[in-house]
């Protein structure tokens, strides 16, 4: 029969082994969000991006971002994935829960920083030069960021954050303002669509082709997401531990209410109508306010800290048009500005986190994604280039990159 | 080391969580349904009330509407969310699962009731008057039908509903049903769709944008429906609610696969075609109507009570159309009508529940809930409107409503 | 208070449940990866197939299908579905779960198989020869060869595939490849498309009209598969069986992380582009290839099989094209080829299977479905036909079919 550790051990498991497909859910999340959001000569690109970056952060975390991550400073983990059944060696120690759930979990976490960046790039960036940085991104500059963090390594050995009194529950800042981050360099980088902003300073809307896709992809992320915060608290067979998933569960629930409600008005107020694509971007707001810190708000706390999130995503949206800084899908403002954000509002409600520790740990992973991105995007830049050409822009990436259209029996206007 | 109690606890909690989670995903699944089932120009208004009013139900469940429910007499319950953490109060008690996992199951609860009710209006009710509705029917109206019921409290000091033999077990009707009988009093307001009954009594189809998402939309609520019914054993840590659970999620699935297979068997009979839309609401209506008792039933048994609703529903969507209420979704069909079905079959299966205490609860929550609506669509008309503009209708309400077309890309026809 | 006994038993069926319900789930995706590689026209079509081959396969499982795969030799209960409670009596003896928990995680096996058909077959079969066979199918011919498999009944008597080495973990030749071995007989009793191949041995390529819905239902699959493969560990209670559980979930992940790539190199390379649908197919072809045995490998391994996967169904799917076999979805690649593969790939990791158990195992399984469900077409053929007119092919099967066009509101090209 059983012993009450083995059945704690077994229940931990489970737990996180269904909070991590949950996870890896929020990839078909991202998928149907952009693919809603850019135009229909573009779609079919955006989809190929989505499911080979999952595919490809899944793959090199194995090979040598788990071991980079939580490794610690035996630097043999490195290439642990290769060497043997490595990568769940890592997480041998505690056995309190199999090694290889807590791999599956960690493994879809990657892919969700790197899912923020195929927005932002949309529409106008080689596949393969995309592909190519996804590699860096998912192999090296997030597992870096997440080792000085989650896995407790100082910063080249310069200070530990942890120390200074950073905290991020579920990674507002080291999963999404990190992925912002490595967007915002693509940006630049890359430069704004042709026609998105006019030489007399104009901003013209480029809608999006698909609606419903876009919803159903925030509601996938918005279900996705009690998983990732959930998960994030690591057991769940106690009493304790059990409340804590619970109130991780209603406070993430209760901050994507906020924030979409907020966005709406907000938006209705700005722009006089009911703007579907600032609630979701409000909904999704919400749940990255929430996530770097979902277990010590109330439940009324966390859907006003949500409706932050989705006040401050509509002016951030505008403002990055107002910068020409050409976001499709509004990425960078939902991920990265509310993703400060969130790192910000955690010293409210939880004492074990300091603003100071909040601000340093957000300006080194902001500043560690941004150049080592910038530099990674560059050299790629260099080599094989970023940018399609004007003529592939105009006639849709999708042509050029995948030659298949994502619609070829429906009118296809632009 | 962690006792049996905690062990059991946890289980419970978890389940109750992942139970809530599937609920939280039938909110996609009512907006795909819906969205699928519209026309193209009224699509973005349509995703727009669903993911609005699912925000509006837990924010408003939160704020006083479980305090409601469930705190029996103590009306000092009423504003509990906003005067502390107070929505988890109510549920202390009992303690052999998290206070917070009870709330955040039952939050989705409230949303499914009020997603019925947004396809029985589509097309032509106005935005802030639907959310306006939406606020008065998820933090009043339910809250005080599910306190007679599962709540325990006697209606208005005069009967008590359980008492009487009373017996719905996941809500049949105090979900189905009572998102319906608002929905009926809406579209009495309302009135039909311009164009859907010609002056000589001819019913015009005006069929539905897109099969493909209303047909994704009712796969997630078969799944989703796992966690509605099985979630609502309220417990599974122990040999027999396991066992409960387990037939529980065994019958849902049997009956909706009864009405599926019915409802396309009688459409092919009276219409000659394979009616996919049929056999979508057919499923739909086979979980409706095991929805009240889906543990007691053998297998085949709730096939054919399945296959009851899968029936049914094609001849109440036949009918209403007969009497001039305009249903774009067929919402009041399947979860009105097939839901008072639901409860009238409990006691053929269930010794506890009595027929006359199923006709007495079903009128008590008919009445209360279509009464009570039908003051609340009067008065948010006499103040705000409930309809748009006959220009607004026929060019679609996505543009006045929403300013943003769902397919802008595609030759919307309509 | 409970006992670890009622806890294990209780954490085991809870575990059945979810997974079993991630396999429901596929047959969402199954719908959506059909539903968005067929024509504009034979969309409906399609989809009223998807969700009506589930709820065949579910009643029919429950009539006779679980009792002739699970009853062993007791023909009593065959119909054990009708006489009584019976489709849950067959697995009462273990008792370490909840019966009905069981038959629920079985019942979406068979379903899973009979979808498999339905894209090979898609956009020229009659819908009502379709929905006959899958009777047939799920009823008789899936249940029988279950039955010697995991059933561990001889063959006809003669022999025992388990005796023999075969070792089959979730299925990749029990499921995938005997659902293709059925889809292979329609085919052949089909035809191709009007269109497909022309008189001078061109292939003609056909794009699917909806792409972003392919994609979805990719996504969907590969969650689903976390169910389907992890579900079939049997038992999560124990320290042992939830490390099982666990690599099972990382290794199903990284088979498909590996195919997804592997196939969008080699079409890259061979065709010049990144090929969208290559690229679902080959994660896809990386989850079947693991299926028979996704507990031994280490993730690396696990890569690596997917990734072979991906290469064969390229290869697989341009030469069916040679051959004139018309598989409008490449499901006879992707899980009958593949599905071989799998079988195939399992002594390599796990010592308890021998090839020659795996070949012969492959061969009865093949043999009995193709020969079994090529009798039961060329019946239904000369009873009611299994091919629609020239003229509805042309017009589209949705129209003649269904009565419904999938997408009314938008210019249908073809």
């Amino acid at each position: 029969m059983e012993t009450t550790f083995e059945l704690g051990y077994a229940l931990d498991t489970f737990y996180f082994l269904i909070c991590g497909a949950l996870v890896m859910w929020m990839a078909a999340g991202f998928a149907m969000l952009e693919a809603g959001l850019v135009r229909a000569k573009n779609t079919t690109e955006i989809l190929t991006k989505n499911i080979a970056l999952f595919a490809i952060a899944c793959t090199m975390y194995m090979i040598c971002g788990y071991g980079i991550m939580y490794g610690g400073d035996d630097w043999s983990l490195f290439l642990s994935g290769i060497v043997s059944d490595g990568a769940t060696d890592v997480a041998e120690d505690p056995a309190t829960y199999a090694p290889s759930a807590d791999f599956f979990f960690q493994v879809v976490f990657v892919a969700t920083a790197m899912s923020i960046v195929s927005g932002a790039v949309a529409e106008r960036m080689k596949l393969w030069a995309f592909l190519t940085f996804s590699v860096v991104m998912t192999g090296f500059i997030y597992p870096m960021e997440g080792a000085w963090t989650w896995g407790g390594v100082s910063v080249f050995g310069m200070y530990t954050l942890g120390d200074l009194g950073f905290s991020d529950f579920a990674g507002s800042g080291i999963v999404h303002m990190a992925g912002a981050a490595a967007a915002l360099a693509g940006v630049l980088v890359l430069g704004a669509r042709k026609g998105k902003y006019t030489a007399d300073g104009k901003v013209n809307a480029i809608p999006g082709a698909n609606l419903p896709l876009a919803t159903l992809g925030t509601f996938i992320l918005w279900m996705g997401w009690f998983g990732f915060n959930g998960g994030s608290v690591l057991a769940t067979a106690t009493v304790e531990s059990a409340n804590a998933v619970a109130v991780v569960f209603m406070n993430t629930n209760a901050a994507a209410a906020g924030g979409c409600i907020a966005a709406l008005i907000v938006a209705r107020i700005m722009f006089g109508k009911a703007d579907l694509t600032m609630a979701l971007n409000g909904a999704l707001a919400g749940l990255v306010a929430i996530t770097a810190e979902p277990s010590t708000p109330t439940p009324l706390t966390a859907t006003l800290f949500g409706a932050l999130g989705g006040v401050l995503v509509v002016f951030s949206i505008v403002t990055l048009d107002k910068l020409k800084i050409d976001d499709p899908v509004g990425a960078i403002s939902v991920h990265g500005v509310v993703g400060l954000l969130g790192l910000i509002l955690v010293p409210f409600t939880n004492d074990g986190s300091s603003m100071s520790g909040q601000l340093i740990g957000a300006l080194t992973i902001f500043v560690w994604v941004f150049v080592t991105s910038l530099v990674a995007w560059l050299i790629i830049k260099a080599i094989i280039g970023v940018r399609v050409s004007e003529e592939e822009e105009f006639e849709g990436v999708d042509i050029s990159e995948c030659g298949l259209e994502a619609y070829p029996d429906f009118t296809s206007g632009r």
